[in-house]
């Protein structure tokens, strides 16, 4: 007989804990217990992973093996100040907050941080996210990771350090690159032109950094230093100098990384 | 029996020839000759389109019925001036050049504008690359059509005003974001970690916009104005002071289209 698969307690009820709790719940764990300070979130979420909800610290369930804390970075001290006694392992899934946020509160603890973007309407096959795992101590750092390897197919021990340059990474590649999809958009939009036109682009741009390191992927007219066409540009934003700020410091850094490699 | 296609004259050898080229070809087209101020480069493209090569214009071949241009924006007047007398329809790929820069030139003249990002090492599907074309009649504009959907699936008639606003948000959505991507992998190497991490997260976020509004998909620390995790990471970034320039504009242009909206 196998051993049954921890149970679980999620607090928070955001983006992060609705796609975790589900590849929790389709891995064959249980979620006992949903926390949210706000009671709506709490509600829809154990709805769907058939789980109670709380929004009172004091009544967390205190049968969990695992407590997952997903919530804002300025809430997780506040939410553990007020924990009752709890036994199980405690976990965030926070790129930039050290796992050492837990040592004045509680014994075992560690982190599971997914390296990815998640919007609560938009399905992920987690199987396919990094999962980057820590645990203070080697016992729980094995629990974790056999936690870790039933939701996904790609595990990595990580320390704090190296996981807050990784988080780092990501809001240049994640959410700085969808920020200039948005600027790509609002230029189109301005003229009538739908966004729809750029998806072959933008996919196929994300899809070159498998093969081409991003320095030789590069194309357009600050890699080939075309004042002319830069100027044009630049020109064309004149009433809007957020983009047109946007557009020269890109383009110069573009022209400062040729220049250097 | 049907009309045999089109033959044509590349002008310029470089990354938009070099796969207008081979669809093209891989749809039955022959190309006649590739011209280059640089032989190497001729020699190079031709020989993979089994076609003639030459670095002199007034040697180009007078038999072709299309002559596509894509040389840089700044050398095609210089390449317009030299050319013998011609019969063909010519045509440039370029985004922001009007297709007004033939009127002196020329009779019958137009645009297709493939609308993606072309590296000579990197294979494309060219059927799903939308092509968007103009001419300076509506005969030609019929025969560029007729060319163009030979090509791709998604031929689109444009004028030289909107293609230049398309160009622009191209910018945006593809070497910005590509500058972007190489931002994060410099973040990455630097703390010796493979910059292979973040593709997932790459392909999601762009997988993202076909079934979300940019503004709606963003996430992280500046959408949620999280200024504990942002000032964080300006700290991180005092010794790469570029970095961090483009990390704070980004946030608080992420920050100020949120409160717009």
């Amino acid at each position: 007989m196998t051993k049954s698969k921890d149970k679980i307690v999620l607090i928070g009820a955001g983006n992060v804990a609705t796609h975790l709790g589900k590849a929790f719940v389709d891995n064959g764990f249980q979620i006992l217990q949903v926390y949210s300070r706000t009671e709506d979130s709490a509600k829809q979420l154990a709805e769907k992973l058939q789980a109670d909800f709380t929004t009172d610290l004091e009544r967390i369930n205190r049968e969990a093996d695992l407590y997952v804390f997903s919530v804002k970075d300025a809430e997780l001290t506040d939410v553990l100040e007020n924990l009752p006694e709890l036994n199980g392992l405690f976990v965030h899934t926070a790129g930039s907050v050290p796992m050492s946020v837990f040592a004045d509160y509680h014994a075992h603890y560690g982190v599971i941080y997914p390296l990815q973007t998640f919007s609560k309407i938009k399905e992920v096959d987690f199987r396919m996210i990094p999962l980057f795992i820590e645990a203070n101590s080697l016992e729980d750092e094995s629990r974790l990771r056999v936690i870790a390897s039933e939701l996904s197919d790609s595990v990595t021990v990580l320390s704090s350090e190296k996981r807050k340059y990784l988080h780092l990474a990501a809001v240049f590649a994640c959410n700085f690159v969808n920020h200039l999809y948005y600027q790509a958009s609002q230029i189109l939009e301005s003229q009538d032109l739908s966004r729809d036109l750029l998806f072959p682009l933008i996919l196929e741009t994300a899809d070159k950094v498998k093969t081409l390191h991003p320095l030789e992927a590069q194309t357009g007219p600050a890699v080939r230093y075309d004042t002319n066409v830069i100027e044009k540009h630049l020109q064309m934003l004149e009433n809007a100098p957020e983009q047109q700020e946007i557009y020269r410091l890109l383009s110069d850094s573009i022209f400062e990384s040729t220049k250097k490699n």
